[in-house]
């Protein structure tokens, strides 16, 4: 990446270093101290535009919630700790203004003393973070209109809340924050409306697998709007705003709030003639060295590779970023730690539900250019349904053909969602396969688990898949296949609802009336989850008839339906 | 194993094959179930000594309890879905008294019509599961006296505490069952007294992570006598019952629970002349073949290979059951699926309490003469500690040195704990390392995880030992050293308690202070939990002086010394 000689700092001089970092949270944070564990001997300074470093912002929405009413909770290492416990400098309400590669120099001003001054580095660390999108529409910078990045943004919510009485609030955008955001002023009792551009919420999922969230706001009384953008803000009558959207619809609150995503800060980098990359992000390789072999980058500015798809990314999440900021730090140290990539393990609780995913998504897979994969669809409870309370878990599997390998799971429910999704990550990381869910040994008492838990399930299913035992049907191909539509519930269940033009044949009756089906067609089964249709895959497949299973069955149907993506 | 050609049946004739299975719980119902979805042409027939198959043994507890209140929850499968479905005879109530291997037959007989008949078998499936053992004690089948393996034995014991209005239990044995007795007894509200031969319960962990567990008990009001055999039982006054154990002790109780263990019921195997194991186990290959080519054997009657130590051993889980059931069925179908062995991943919860392992223990790996081997023990939160809620975990990781490789873990705490377990039993299954724990990316939202989740944190933790910038002490020399113990906390914290022999040099002040420390002798550090004491590792070792780290700090002290295993 960088054409110049590839040294390490500490490689350099016996002397004692000098080591500027650039914003103190997150991945700031972690390489200050990180540093100083493994070298005692450098000069470690931390920079900080705001009041505060080391602070806990994916805790924002909840104090903005009250469920952290301490402001101090969120100050996970005040600048006295880092000076006490690390020996480490830290300038708040710093801004670094300029960087000058050639002479080594920053220049940082004093926020408070409006004062300017040089700082000289051997080493340089940039962790400025991403900031909340703001679009150059109207209104964007009206009075209660607010984004979430900072404690004093979280502060400024919290005081209108409280002195302007707010009741109703627009929160625009449906990704994490958004969500979260969405959930903390219902908490607050205020009236939240939810415009999201996309036709979805939380765009890491597929749109399927987003429904349930989306029933669920719609459930807790959230006013919907998807597929449908900010066009302005206009001030209303009182201390009201309106926000106005692309399909003209007007949505008058007492507040709103900008969700919409955040940007790297790369200015300081790319005035500095630092490599940007085509997301957006400072180029970084594997050890966070940026195109000049003194500088290195980490966290929500920088791009990295994405472990599934080989493809670059931006991720603005925590604990990549505190990954990166120890591997900057040991590559300073002369260590040649490497960061091996991100998977974009994410996870959102929304009022009770949790959504969760590991990997690449179906559309992020699309969109990489992969198509030798498939997917499976389950619906198991999160423990064994004979004890009381088993909640379900839709749980999407992607996996590529022929090898297995899995590339990626998104789960939503009340329960056990994120143990899942975590168990599924670790095994992506390992490179491992649908096989090796199939027979992972997992916890297992009635309370937490099942003798087959959801994962082995997952893996179960899939290598089914594989192998041929039980062939899929493409769900997208639904309204146009001249196959056979069989429902293999129960007649009581098939009357409640079924997917059109399907006929019934109970499971229980499939063996004594297997001469009603045809051999010359392709049959597609389904069920209420898929497990009876899997059985009468087999059973059919045996018989020389050419079944093809529609995976997780009605209750998939319902969701692809609601998606629009079935009729 | 065998000295006969290895065939599977399959591959024998073309003809329809009559495939027997004795034994209709979890691994023989998993097994039937699976052979006819990958031969439909098969004759299969499962035989059970009970009134019922594939019901939900690990449910039973809970039932006792009355948190299953209607039995017929437990019923995963009846008869009549084995028929319906599967087109699979079930014989319940029906006892398989011989296996005449040279004429392929079982003498079977019919427990209500008292009856006798042969069976014949092209292959045969042993699942006859494990006993509770009673050991030849007196009293031990007195009325009031109860073992947990059946549903009616589970109607015996609600029977008991209905009728008898009984009021107070003693337990007998302190490992998964025996715990999870005493919960559903204290949910039944009665008193409930727990006598273990061992100086610890749950004897799968070693004896200090035990201890929150027994601290845990002795909170919820359990009379625990640990350490204490059971002597013998008598008839009191009235229709109470005395329990006499090996120290003297005489409890009196309404009931006496047996839950002293469970031992593999091989005894038509063993007549029958096949191989059993040291273990006591049948032997089979990693089909599950025994060592007669057309006899497989699955779950708890078996000895399987553990994957951490190499050795063979008896596991009766019912996750592993289930993967042998299937294996099983698909050797038999001609299949060459392999049983990959096991890693002991259990959990269970005690009122409240979750304690969970994976892998082997400390003990565990001593006993097989692994020497190897090291360990760290960490005490984090279930989630972020600014999101309120967070719970402690407790968490002992145990990891091949040098190469890092992961050994085993124990947690225990009141949330989050089995997932943890989790994510590190996935990571056994890929023969992971301590350095692949730090650098997994797991779920983060401050209610679920933290940045740097438990499970990183032990992976780093662990790491920061392998590669020396943390050297470890060894606890057990705690008593002997003549390093100087020093605790790191502030001094209001070493007021409250800390190790005997300790002085006090705040983190705060180390900087300062760091003359007043020996630079020819070892210094032992301490903390609450182990941080502090491992920034004070990192600084004094970079100052020439020699730290080594007391793993999980005065916390882990606490448990140690309430073990008796340091003063």
């Amino acid at each position: 990446m960088s054409n110049e000689e590839s040294v390490s700092v500490r490689g350099e001089t016996g002397e004692a270093r000098r080591v500027l970092v650039v914003g103190g949270v997150a991945g700031g944070a972690s390489c200050a101290a990180r540093l100083r564990r493994l070298d005692e001997s450098a000069e470690v300074v931390v920079f900080d535009r705001g009041p505060y470093v080391s602070f806990a912002n994916c805790g924002l929405p909840y104090y903005v919630g009250n469920v952290i009413a301490d402001e101090r909770k969120l100050l996970v290492a005040s600048a006295e700790t880092f000076r006490s416990r690390f020996n480490v400098s830290v300038h708040t309400e710093t801004e670094v203004t300029a960087l000058d590669r050639k002479a080594r120099t920053l220049t940082v001003r004093d926020l408070r003393a409006h004062t300017v001054r040089q700082e000289c580095y051997d080493a340089l660390v940039l962790a400025p973070g991403a900031a909340p999108i703001r679009p150059p529409l109207p209104g964007v910078d009206l009075p209660g209109v607010f984004a979430v990045r900072s404690i004093p943004d979280s502060r400024r919510i919290r005081a209108w809340i409280a002195e302007r009485e707010a009741r109703t609030a627009v929160v625009i955008g449906g990704g994490f924050i958004g969500l979260e955001m969405v959930e903390n002023l219902i908490h607050r009792k205020l009236s939240v409306t939810l415009l999201e551009k996309l036709t979805q919420v939380m765009p890491p999922l597929d749109p399927e697998m987003a429904v349930p969230v989306r029933q669920h706001l719609e459930d807790r009384g959230v006013d919907l709007h998807l597929g449908d953008g900010l066009a302005r803000i206009a001030q209303g009558t009182g201390h009201s705003l309106i926000v106005v959207s692309e399909g003209g619809a007007e949505l008058t609150a007492d507040m709103v709030i900008l969700a919409i995503g955040v940007r790297p800060e790369t200015a300081l980098a790319s005035e500095a003639g630092l490599e940007i990359g085509p997301r957006g992000g400072i180029v970084v390789d594997d050890q966070m060295r940026t195109s000049d072999a003194r500088i290195w980058a980490v966290g929500d500015a920088v791009e990295v590779r994405d472990v599934v798809t080989g493809q670059e990314t931006v991720l603005p999440l925590a604990g990549p970023a505190n990954r990166q900021g120890r591997v900057a730090a040991e590559s300073i140290a002369g260590r040649a730690t490497r960061f091996r990539g991100v998977q974009a393990t994410a996870v959102v609780g929304v009022l009770g539900l949790t959504a969760a995913s590991t990997g690449a998504s179906e559309k992020g897979l699309r969109r990489a250019g992969i198509t030798t994969f498939d997917k499976v669809y389950l619906h198991p409870g999160h423990h064994a349904g004979y004890y009381p309370g088993a909640q379900p878990i839709r749980l999407k599997l992607l996996f590529s053909v022929p090898d297995g390998r899995i590339l990626g799971a998104q789960a939503v429910g009340r329960k056990g969602v994120e143990k899942r999704i975590d168990v599924i990550a670790t095994a992506i990381q390992f490179g491992g396969t649908v096989h090796d869910l199939a027979e992972a040994e997992l916890c297992y008492a009635p309370q937490f688990g099942a003798a087959k838990d959801p994962v082995n399930l997952a893996g179960m299913i899939a290598a089914n898949a594989l192998n041929g035992d039980m062939p899929l049907a493409d769900w997208m191909q639904l309204g146009r296949t001249d196959a056979l539509l069989v429902d293999v519930r129960e007649p009581e269940e098939f009357a409640a609802g079924h997917i059109p033009r399907a006929m019934n044949v109970p499971l229980s009756q499939l063996r004594q009336r297997v001469g009603e089906l045809p051999r010359d067609r392709e049959i597609w089964l389904s069920c209420g989850v898929g497990q009876r249709a899997y059985y009468a895959t087999r059973f059919l497949a045996q018989n020389g008839l050419r079944p093809r299973n529609l995976s997780g069955g009605y209750t998939t149907y319902q969701t692809l339906r609601a998606a629009g993506m079935v009729s």
